[in-house]
C-alpha cells in the first residue's frame, strides 16, 4: 500500500520509511515481491541507562532530507540499491508495556512474518535487547548454529543477566549464544571500550571464541585493518550474516541520542563503510540498528540520521551483492 | 487504506492522524464515506517570523498518548467523535520551495479534492498565508458569501500585503474579503493583542465590519462573555462555518512553538472550548490550525498538542451536533 | 547522616532532598527520630506514554535555589516546616530493569520499611504505576479500608488492565480497589480531563463510588468551590489520607516534563493550595509525586521544581497541623 | 546613529532594541533629543541561582517579530510609543568579571550618563543585584529620599547580606534603604511568595514600612485589586518613580528563562497590565528589567520576549501620559 | 561607524561581526577604506530541507568569546588580520518574505554595492541558493568567465531545478555554469556525499568539467592530498578565487545546525585548514558562509561558531597573502 | 559514610561520585584510608565566556550509566582502579557568589584539607579559575617549585589579568607561575588554537620555558608523537605532577558544553588516552578537570560524561602504576 504522493518532500505527508510502501502481513509482502522489510520495535522496557528508545522507529523513519523516492544514488559507488531492490515498511512489532516477555515473544513472531513473507528483516529498535528475539527468528528461519553475527557495540552485550532477569539490553548476545541460535564463534563484536563488562564475562566470551575487536585494537591498527579482519571473520564463521548495530558504537559527539554513551568510538564515516562493505561482500539476511533514543537526539536529529543512513548503506551493499558489484 | 495495526500504542508503528486510514483520492473518500480528512500543508515560506511551520502537519499527526482507535471519550461531555464520524488521513498537499504562487495554487486544489470527496476539510498548517485559498475552495463549494470564518489569532492578518507581496501569514484575511470569498461582516475575530497591526488597517477592519474581538475586552468581561458573543456573531453572520485557528491565540507559555508568539493571550482551556462550543452550536465546514512550529516547541511538543486537541474538540463537537447533543 | 556542609548552595555538593541528612535503615529512621521521609522511585518501565520517569527522583532532588538548611518559611502562612518536622532522604527502592513485578515488590518493601522506622514516606516518582505497591504499603500500616486517597490526576488510572498486563500507570487505581486496600469510596479524585478512559470504565468508576472531579466542573464552579468539596470528601471518606499527586494534573504549560500530557488542567498555584489545605485539613499519612519525565521538562526543570514544592507545601501542611494551624 | 535599513525584518541585520539608534555618550543622546535610552547590564556575577543572565541584553534585543519601526500600535490602547517618545540604545555597561565592586560601579555611572543626557534609562539586567546601583543613580538625580519603586518579584531581595557580601541579586532593595536613597515606605513590592526570606528579614521589611504584596494576597483579592492599591500607594509614597522588574515575579510557565523560579506567580497579562498602568498612572524616570536567563529559556525565547514586551508597555504608559491618556 | 565601546565582553553591548563598525553604503565603505565587508542575507525561503537559516546571519555574528578588539592573533600562524584588513558589518541585504525573485535580485544588489565600495565581499546565509546571485554579482565585477568558485559541500547544488523551480538551495551551481558567469571548468567541489544527485546530474556535471572531489577520494587519499589537488586546481582554474562553504561539508557531529544533514564530512580542522590555506595561496574575491540553520544549532552554537571561525580564517589567508606570507 | 544501596542503577539514588561514600573531613579521610578524593567547586564567577560551569560538580557526578560498585574494568587495560584505590566523594568547597577572593580562598584551604587527609584530590571545576588556589595547594604541600603541570586546553591561561582582574579563568597559569608555586619550565601545555592570546603574552611564555605543544603541532605530527613528548617532558620536569584538563581542549563536537570552545580540537579518545599515560607513566598527585558548563551540553551530557571519563583513567592509570603496570 503506498501511502505518499511521489511529489512529496521528505518531510511532508505520512512519514514511513524512505516513503516505502506499507505492508502489514507476509501476504502482502508476497504480492509486492518485497526485497527488504524495514519494521519497527518502538520499546525501551529493558534498557538500563537511559529511557527513550521506544521513540526510535519513528524517528528513524522520519530522520531525512532526501525524498525517499526511486532516485537516490550513492555517490560513493554509484548504485541506487532502489533500482535492485523492493522495499516495504512493516510497521512496529506489538509492545506490552509492562510485559517483557510477552513483548520479547511478539518480537520473535514479528520477524518470523517478515522471513515468511521472504523479505529480508531489517529492524529499527528499540533497546538492544530485542536482537535476542529478533536474531533468533532469523536463526529459527536459517537453521540455528548457521547465522553469524557482526556485532557494532560499545558493549559486550553477553552479560549473564541483569539484576537477575534474562531480559536486557545487556544480555542478548549471551542469550543467543546459550540458546544455541547463534554459536559464540559466529560472533564478530567490533568497537567495544570503557570499563564493561567485568573480567568472569570477559572470560566467558574468550571461552566461547567471540571474536572481539576492541578500540585499543582500533586506535592502535586503524579502522581499515581491523574492518579486513572482521570482514575475513565474517566470511570464515557463518553461512548467512546478521548485522547488529548499536549506534553507541560511534562516539557520543556522532551518536549522542542513546541511552549509554561511551566515548572513544567511531567516527560515522566509519560505521557506514562497514555497513556497506559486510553487506556487500559477505551478504546479509538480516539486521537490526538500534539504541537510538530520540529524547536525548540532538539538532536535526543527527542520530536518527546516521541510523537511517546505515539501512541505506546496508541495502546499498545488498543491492552491489545482487548486481556482482562488490 | 488502513497502514497500522489495531493493537499499536500511538507513537509506534506509520503515524497518521489519529491512525485514521490514508485516502490519496476523492475516490478514496467518497469509497469509505469519509465524514472528514485531515491534511497537511507542510509549508513556511510565507511565514514573517521565525520559520518551522513546515514540520507542523508531522508533529500534530504524532503529537499524542492516546491510541488512535476508536475508543476514545470526550471527558466533558462524554460523547467519542469516532462513534459517529469516519475520519481519513488525506496526506499532504503539494508544497514547492520557492514557488509561492504555485503552492498556494495546489493547497487550493488540495482542499477542493477532500470537498469532491464529500469531506469536512481539516487543514494542518503550514503558515498561516495557506488560509487564503483553503477557505477560499471552501467557498468555492459553499458560495461565496456564504462562508463565515471565526478566527483565532493574536494578530488581524489583514495587512494589505507583505513588503509588496500579496501572499504572506500577514494578509490571508485580507485576500478572502477582497476577493470576495468570504465577506468582511461574516468574519469574528477572538485573542488580537499586541502592536500590529496599524491604524489604517484597524480603519479598514472596521469599515469592512469585522467583528474583533481584543484580548483587552477578554480581559475586561471574561473569555465565557465573549465567547458567548462570538457564538452568537457565527451563528449570525453566515451559513456556513469556516474555523481558522492560529495557536498563537494562545499564550505563549501554552503555546510556544510558534513563530510569532505575542504575551497575554488565551489559555489551552479556554481554545478548546471555543472550539468545541462552535462545532457544536454553529457547525462548522470546514477548519484550519496552523502555525505550529516544531522546533520551536518545547517538552513533549505541547504545542502540537494542543493543536491536535483542538482538532479532536473540532471533531467532538461536530459529532455532538450530528447527534442533536449541544 | 548528613552529608552536606551547612554553607553549601543549594545546587552544590551532594545532592540530598532538601539537604536532609541520608537513611538507608528503619534503624536510622528511628535513631533519628524522622518525621517525614523522602525516598525515590527511580522507574519507567510501566508508562504507557513517552519514558522518562525513571530520573524523576534526581531531578526532584536537586530542582530548587532555595538552601535546604532550616532556614526556610513559607511566606503564605508564615510557618517553617523543618522547625516542627525531622526530615530524612531514604534514597531510592531497588528497580529491577525487566522485571516488573519485583520492582513493585520491592517498591511495597521500601514503603514498609519507612513506615516501619516510623516515619510518613513520601515516594518521589517514577510512572504513576507505583502508587499501586506504595499506597498498599500504607494501607497494610494502617488497616485495609482505613486509608483515603486524594488523587489528582488528568486521568482516571482505573483501567482494568494495560494491553493484558496488571501492572502499568494506567492501572494503580483500580489494583487498589480490586485488593481491598482502598475502597473506591475513599478516593477523591481531581483534575480528569481529555478523552480517557472509556464508558465502562466509567461506569465501574461510578459504580465503585469514586468521587471524581473533572476539569469540566472545575472551568464551571472554579477550582475554590471544586476544593472544598474535595476536603470535605476527604475529611468523610477514610481515617488516614494518602495523596497522590501526578503531576500531568497541571497544565501542560506548568508541568510539561511528563508523559501523558493533557492540555486545559490546573494551575501551579491551584495545585499548591491544594496540597497544603490537604495536608493541614485533613493531615496525611503517605504521599507520592510521579509522573516527572525530566527528558522532557523545560528551562530551569519547571516541571521537577513544581513536584519539589508540592512536597514541601505537604511538609508544610504537615507541620501546620501538629502546631494547630490550620 | 542608526545601523539598520528600514526595510529589515525584526530578526535581519544588526540587533539594536527595537532597531533603535545607537549612542555611546551623554553627547549623543543631547543631540539626538532622545527621550528614553535603553542599556544593558550583561552580569550575572551576584546571581545566587542558575546563572545565564549575561546573556539578558543580548535576548531581549532581539526577541521579537515585530519590527522596530515607527509602525507599532498598541492594540489595548491605541497608541504608538515611538509616536511621542525618541528612543535610543545605548548599548552596554563594562561589566568586569570577577570584579563585583568595580561592576557595581561602573553600572551607577552608566545610568547617570543617560540622565545627564536627558533621558529615562530603562535598563536590561543582568541580575537583580544591578538593581542597587541603577535605583541609585536615578536617586542621584532626583534627589536621594525622592524616588519610589515599584519592585515586582517573587522575591523580596532584602536580606542583610549574600553569605557575608553586600553585593548579591539578594540583597539590592536591603542596601537602597539602608543608604537612604530610597526609604523603605517608597517600596510597594507585587508578587512574594516561596519560602524566602526568614523571619528576620521579614521583620526588617515591616519595621521599614514596605509595602509588601505577596501572591497569597492576589491569589485571595484578584490581581486586579491589589494593582489598585498598587497604583495608588506608588502615587501615595514619592515624586518620582522607577519600575524594577524581576521577570521572576511572572509563573515559570509564563518565565522559565530565569535563575530562580518560583512556581505560584503572575500570568503575562498581568505582568504587562501592571507595567502599562504605572507608567501611564503614575509616571516613570526610570526601570530596570532583570533576571532573564536565556540559557534557560524556551521555544522562541518567550521570557525575552516578555521582558521586552514590558519594556514597551512601559514606553507606551509613558506616551499615554504625556499625551494625557491614563 | 562604531556601535560598541572598546571595553565591552563579546557578549556584551550590540552584535556586529566581530565588533566591526558597521556600514550601509558604498559610500561608508570607501571613507572608511574597508579591505572586507561582512554582510548577511538572513533568508531560508529556498532551502528544501529543515528551515531556519533566516537566522543565520545574526547567529553568526554573535557566535564567539573573543572579543572583537584589534587584539587577535592567529596561533597557527602567528598572523593578526586585523593588523592588515579594516573590516566592516554592511548589514543585511533585504529580503522579501514570499517573494523569491525580489529577493535574489537584492542579493545581487547588495553584494554589487560592497564590490563598489572597494571592499571584499562575505556573505553570511541564509540557504545556498543565495551563491546564485552572490557570485553572479562578483563575475560581474571581474568578468563572467574570469572567476572560479571552490564549493565546500555534502551536496552537489547542480540541479537543473527544484521541482520545476530555478530558485532553490539546490540548483545555484548549475544557474552560474549556464548563465555563463562560472564556467563548471572553474569550479572545484569538495566533501560530496551521500546520496543525491542522481546520474543525469552527474553526467552533466562531468560534461561542463566541474572538478568534483567526493568524500571517498578523501577518506582513500586523506584529506592533506585532496586538499593539495583542490587548490593546485583552483590556481589553474579562473583569476580570481570566490569560496562557497556550504557548514554541511563538515560531519554533522561538528555542523549539526544545518538543514540537510549528511554523515560522513570532515572535521572542523579540516574546514578550517583549507579556507584559510585557499585565502592565503590562491587569494580570495569573495566568499560565502552559508546553511547554518540556528533552530537546530547545539550547546554554545557550534555550528555558528564554526561558521564565523571560517570567515576568521579567510581573514587570517587574506592577510598573509597581503603580507607575503603563504 | 555510605550513601547509596548496592543494588542502585547508577541514575537511582543519592549522587556521589561513582557512587563512592561521603567524606566531610581529613579525619574522614584518614579513617577511611582513602587514597583519591573527589571534590567540587561549583563556581562560574571568574568565566569570561558563557557561564554555568558552577553545575559542573553535579553533572559530573551524576554522569554515567556504569553502576559506581566496585565491579568495573578498564577494558583497554583490564585493571579495576577500584580494586587498587579508596575512593571518596569529598563534596563541594564553599562558594561565595559576588566574593572572588573568599572563593579562592576557600578552593584552597578545601584542597589542603584533602591533602591533610592523606588522600590525592581530583578536583570538579567550575571555571578554570580555580586551578590557581588548587594547585597552589598542592604546590603548598610537596614544595613550591616541585610540581609541574600538565595542562590540556585549547587556551594558554597565562594572561597577566583579565580586565584589571587577576583573578579569573585565562589567568590561572600566570597567577601560579608567577608566585613561584609552579615555574613556567614546569608548564606542559596541550591543545592551543585559535586565537587567543597575543603576541606579548606569547612571548612571556617563551621567556618562561613552558613547554607549549599547540593544536597545529598534533596536526603536523600526530597526537601519538605529541603525546610522547608531553610525556618526556612531564618527567622531565618536577618531581610531582599535577594534571589540568580543560574539557575545551576536546573539540566542541566532543565537548560542547563549555563556555569558551574553539573548533579544531582533541577527540574525546586522545583526551582519555592522554590523561591515563600520564597517570600512569608519570605518576600523579593532583588534578583537576573543569569548564564543564551543563546549561550548554548536549544529549545525555557528553561533555561531563567525557570529563568523568577523564577522572576514571586518571584512577585508571594511578591504579596501573600502584602495580607496576605502565
Ligand atoms: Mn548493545
Ligand atoms: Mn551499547
Ligand atoms: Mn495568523
Ligand atoms: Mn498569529
Ligand atoms: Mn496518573
Ligand atoms: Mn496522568
Ligand atoms: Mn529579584
Ligand atoms: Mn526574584
Ligand atoms: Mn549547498
Ligand atoms: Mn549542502
Ligand atoms: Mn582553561
Ligand atoms: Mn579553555
Amino acid at each position: 500500500m503506498r501511502v505518499n504522493r511521489s511529489s512529496e518532500l521528505e518531510w511532508s505527508g505520512v512519514q514511513t520509511f524512505m516513503k516505502a510502501p506499507v505492508c502489514l502481513t507476509p501476504e502482502d509482502l508476497r504480492a509486492g515481491k518485497v526485497d527488504v522489510a524495514v519494521g519497527g520495535v518502538s520499546w525501551d522496557g529493558t534498557a538500563s541507562g537511559l529511557s527513550g528508545t521506544r521513540l526510535g522507529p519513528r524517528a528513524i523513519r522520519q530522520g531525512d532530507y532526501i525524498s525517499g523516492s526511486r532516485h537516490i544514488t550513492h555517490l560513493g559507488v554509484r548504485v541506487n540499491p532502489l533500482d535492485h531492490l523492493v522495499l516495504a515498511d512493516y510497521g512496529d512489532a506489538e509492545v506490552l508495556i509492562g510485559d517483557v516477555e510477552g513483548t520479547y515473544e511478539n518480537v520473535r513472531a514479528f520477524v518470523a512474518e517478515i522471513l515468511a513473507g521472504g523479505a529480508i528483516p531489517i529492524i529499527l529498535g528499540g533497546d538492544h535487547g530485542v536482537t535476542w528475539p529478533a536474531a533468533t527468528a532469523v536463526a529459527d528461519a536459517y537453521g540455528h548454529g548457521k547465522v553469524g553475527i557482526v556485532h557494532f557495540d560499545a558493549h559486550a552485550d553477553t552479560a549473564p543477566d541483569m539484576q537477575g532477569s534474562l531480559y536486557g539490553h545487556g544480555t542478548p548476545m549471551r542469550r543467543l549464544i546459550e540458546s544455541g541460535a547463534v554459536p559464540g564463534r559466529n560472533f564478530v563484536q567490533v568497537g567495544l571500550r570503557g570499563y564493561w563488562p567485568e573480567p568472569p564475562v570477559l572470560e566467558w566470551m574468550e571461552s566461547h571464541e567471540l571474536r572481539t575487536h576492541f578500540m585499543a585494537e582500533i586506535h592502535r591498527d586503524g579502522f581499515g585493518a581491523v574492518l579486513e579482519r572482521a570482514v575475513d571473520e565474517a566470511l570464515d564463521s557463518a553461512d548467512h550474516l546478521y548485522i547488529s548495530l548499536d549506534v553507541d558504537v560511534a562516539d557520543p559527539a556522532y551518536a549522542p541520542g542513546t541511552g549509554t554513551p561511551e566515548p572513544g568510538g567511531l567516527t560515522s564515516a566509519e560505521v557506514l563503510w562497514a555497513i556497506r562493505r559486510l553487506a556487500a561482500e559477505v551478504g546479509m539476511v538480516g539486521m537490526d540498528v538500534v539504541e537510538v533514543s530520540p529524547p536525548y537526539d540532538v539538532g536535526p536529529d543527527i542520530t536518527a540520521l546516521l541510523a537511517r543512513r546505515a539501512v541505506m548503506e546496508a541495502l546499498t551493499g545488498t543491492a552491489m551483492r545482487r548486481i556482482g558489484l562488490t
